[in-house]
C-alpha cells in the first residue's frame, strides 16, 4: 500500500471535483494533504474543459441541483472518453427520489471505476438500478463481524454486476471488485461525528486511483486505510477540551504527515 | 435546561437545513456536536422528500438566490403540513430589498416556531411585515442594560403578534414568546469576530426544538445558553497565538463536550 | 505599511464578496481577522443593493456559473458608478474557455482597482485580452530571483496598459502599478498546500483598499505582506502532528493577532 501513497506524492494527480458545498473545503484540503491537487467546477459550460486537464473525476451528489446534475453527466461522459478515472459518491441515495434516481442514472450512463458510499446508499443502488436486479440487497444495514460474510458476498457480487470497484465504509470497511474484497478495520467511531469524512475519502480516493492506474483495487483500499489511520492518529493527538471540529483538522493533518512506513505498519486489513 | 440538551443527545434529531454556503460546514458540525444529525438540501425537486424524513427545518437566507427561494417556501409548507418544527434565520434582512421581501413573505406564508436574528434583522421584520403593523420597532439598535426594558417589551409583543418564539441575539440575548422572555447573559464579544456563530446557533436551536417538542421556549433558550457557554469555554481554552479561526473550532468543540451539569451551572439567565 | 493595517482596524470596511463556495468561509474569517466585515451575495437581484452598502467589491471566479456571472458584471458596474474599490481574482483563467473569457470580459467591462492572481492567470489575461496586445506575456511561468527582472517589467507594463494595480503572488510576490513594483519576499512554500490562501488574500486586500483609498498600491502591498507574515508566524506556531488543515487556522489566527509593529518589523520588500 505504501507505493500507492508514494505514487500520489510523486505524481501530484489533478482531481476534478463536482461536489457538495457543505464539505468542499475539507475535500480540497485532504486532496492537497495526500499529495494531489484539487479543482472544483460544476458548471455545464466549464466542466468539459476542466475535466480534460485533470486525471480523475470525483462526482458527489451531496447537494445536487438542476444546474449541477447535467454537469455530472457531461463531465462523467467526457472523463470516460478520455479514459480518466471516475468515482461516484452517491450521498443520500435512498433519502430522496431525486438522489436515488440521479445516482442510478449516473451508474447507467457513466462508467465508474469506483462507487463509494455507506451500506445504505450502496444497497439503494443495488436494489434500484435496473442493471443490478440479480443482486440480493437484503444484507444487514451495517457491516459488523456478525454480518461480515454476507456483506462481503454482496459487495463482490454487486462489483461484478456493475463492473466496477465498490467501497462500503462504516465500522468495518469493504473495498471489492468481482473477485477480491479488502476488509479493513482502521478508523474510529468518532469520525462519524464530523461532517464529510466520507466525502473527504472519496476525493482522496480519486487521487489514489489516478496515481495508481494499474492497481485500482489496491489504490482504493490504500485510500481507505490512510483515512482510517489518520482518524486514529488524529484522535491520539486530541487534547483536553477538543471535539469534533478540531478532530476534523487533526485528521487532515494526519494525512498530510503520513508516510508509507506508517501506512504499512498500521493498516489493518485482510483480503477475502 | 439540562433536560433539553440531554433530549438532543438521546433522540438524535434529524435537521433539514436550507442554508448559505458560507457557514454551512460549521452549521453541520455544530448540529453533530450537540447530538443532532444534519442534512443539507436546497433544490426544489429534493426538499420535500428530505424535509419529510427530518424532524425539523432550518431556513437561513444568507446566500439566497432564485433557485433556492422557492425551495424555502416548498420545504416550509411541507414541514408545516407534517407538524415539523421550523426556524427562520433572516440573515441580512434590511440590507437588501430581496432579503427583506423574502423574509417577510416567508413569515407570511410559513408558520415558524422560532425566528432568530440580530436586533436589526428582527426590527426589519417587525416594521416591514404587514402582519406586524402594531409593533413599535423604535427600539434601540442594540440590546444593552440601558435599553433592556424596552427591548423585552418589543420582543414579547412581536412574538405575540407573529404567534411564534422570537430570539434576538447580541450582547444580551432575548428569547421570548408572547408571555415570557428569557434574558441571557452568556457568551463573549469575540464571538462576533467569527463568521456564522448566528447561523450555527440557528442550526443547533432547530435540533433542540425537535428534541423538546413540548417546551419550545425553554429549548430555544437552552440552545442560546449552550452557544454562549461554549463561547466562554472555547475562549478559556485559547492558547497563545490563536485567533478567530481556531476559536471557531474551540466553540464547536465545547458544544461537543458539554454536559447537562455544565449547562445548568453556567447558564446565566432570568425570565421576565 | 503599519498605517494601512491600522486603518482597516479603525474603519472596519464592509466588503462585498462574490466568491467561490470552496474557500468562502476562510475568506469571511480572514476579512474579520484583519478588521473588516464581509458580506457574501451572488444573486443578480441582490448584488446591487449589497454592493451599494459596502465600501468594496471582491470578485472571485473560482466556481463561476451561469447564475453568478451576470451578478459579477452587475455588481462590478454598480461599484464603478459608486466609486467603490473593486478587485478581481481570476481563479483558473487559462484552465478553461469559460474562465478565460469571463475574466477577460470582466476586465474589459469593469474598471478594477486591483487584479490579483498567480503568474499563469495574469499571463492569460495579458495574452488574451484585446486591450493588452502590446504586452509581452513570454515571461517565465514562475517568479524567481532568476526571472525577477523580466517579471517586474511585465507586471508594470501590464498595470500601465490595464490602468490598474496588478498583484502576482507566488514564491516572490509582485504588486505593481505602471510606475512602481513592490517585490515582496514574505510567506512560506507550505501555504501552497492549503486551499484558498490566494482567495483569502484577495478578500483581505479588498478591505485594505477600502480603508486606504488614497494609497492603493501601498495598501495592496501591505495586504500581501500581512498574508506572508501570517504564513510565517502561523508556521512558527505549528505543533507536532499538525498539517495543512490546522495551518490554515493558524494563518488566519496570525492575521487576527497581527499589530502594526509586527508588520513593520517583518515585512520584507523592496520597491523597484
Amino acid at each position: 500500500m505504501k507505493t500507492c501513497l508514494e505514487n500520489v506524492r510523486t505524481t501530484v494527480p489533478l482531481v476534478h471535483n463536482i461536489t457538495n458545498y457543505v464539505t468542499v473545503n475539507d475535500v480540497a484540503n485532504i486532496i492537497l494533504a495526500c499529495g494531489g491537487s484539487p479543482i472544483m467546477s460544476d458548471n455545464s459550460e466549464d466542466v468539459v474543459d476542466i475535466t480534460t486537464i485533470c486525471g480523475g473525476l470525483n462526482i458527489n451528489i451531496g447537494t445536487l441541483n438542476q444546474r449541477t446534475i447535467p454537469s455530472m453527466f457531461l463531465a462523467g461522459n467526457t472523463a470516460n472518453k478520455l479514459g480518466h478515472k471516475v468515482l461516484l459518491d452517491p450521498v443520500g441515495a435512498g433519502a430522496s427520489r431525486l438522489r436515488t434516481d440521479t445516482a442510478i442514472k449516473l451508474v447507467q450512463d457513466v462508467k465508474f471505476d469506483v462507487i463509494r458510499g455507506n451500506i445504505s446508499e450502496i444497497k439503494t443502488l443495488a436494489t434500484g438500478s435496473g442493471t443490478t436486479k440479480g443482486v440480493d440487497a437484503d444484507v444487514a444495514d451495517s457491516v459488523t463481524e456478525e454480518t461480515l460474510d454476507d456483506a462481503v458476498k454482496f459487495v463482490k457480487k454487486l462489483a461484478k454486476e456493475l463492473g466496477c470497484i465498490i467501497a462500503i465504509t462504516g465500522a468495518i470497511d469493504l473495498v471489492a471488485d468481482g473477485d477480491s474484497c479488502y476488509v479493513i478495520r482502521n478508523g474510529r467511531p468518532e469520525m462519524g461525528k464530523i461532517t464529510g469524512t466520507g466525502c473527504q475519502l472519496s476525493g482522496m480516493m480519486t487521487a489514489f486511483l489516478v496515481a495508481n492506474p494499474k492497481e485500482p483495487l489496491k489504490a482504493a483500499a490504500a485510500a481507505v486505510c490512510v483515512m482510517g489511520i489518520a482518524g486514529e492518529i488524529g484522535y491520539e493527538h486530541m487534547q483536553e477540551g477538543e471535539g469534533n471540529s478540531t478532530y476534523r483538522n487533526r485528521i487532515i493533518d494526519a494525512v498530510y504527515n503520513m508516510d508509507g512506513k506508517t501506512l504499512e505498519e498500521r493498516a489493518k486489513y485482510e483480503i477475502r
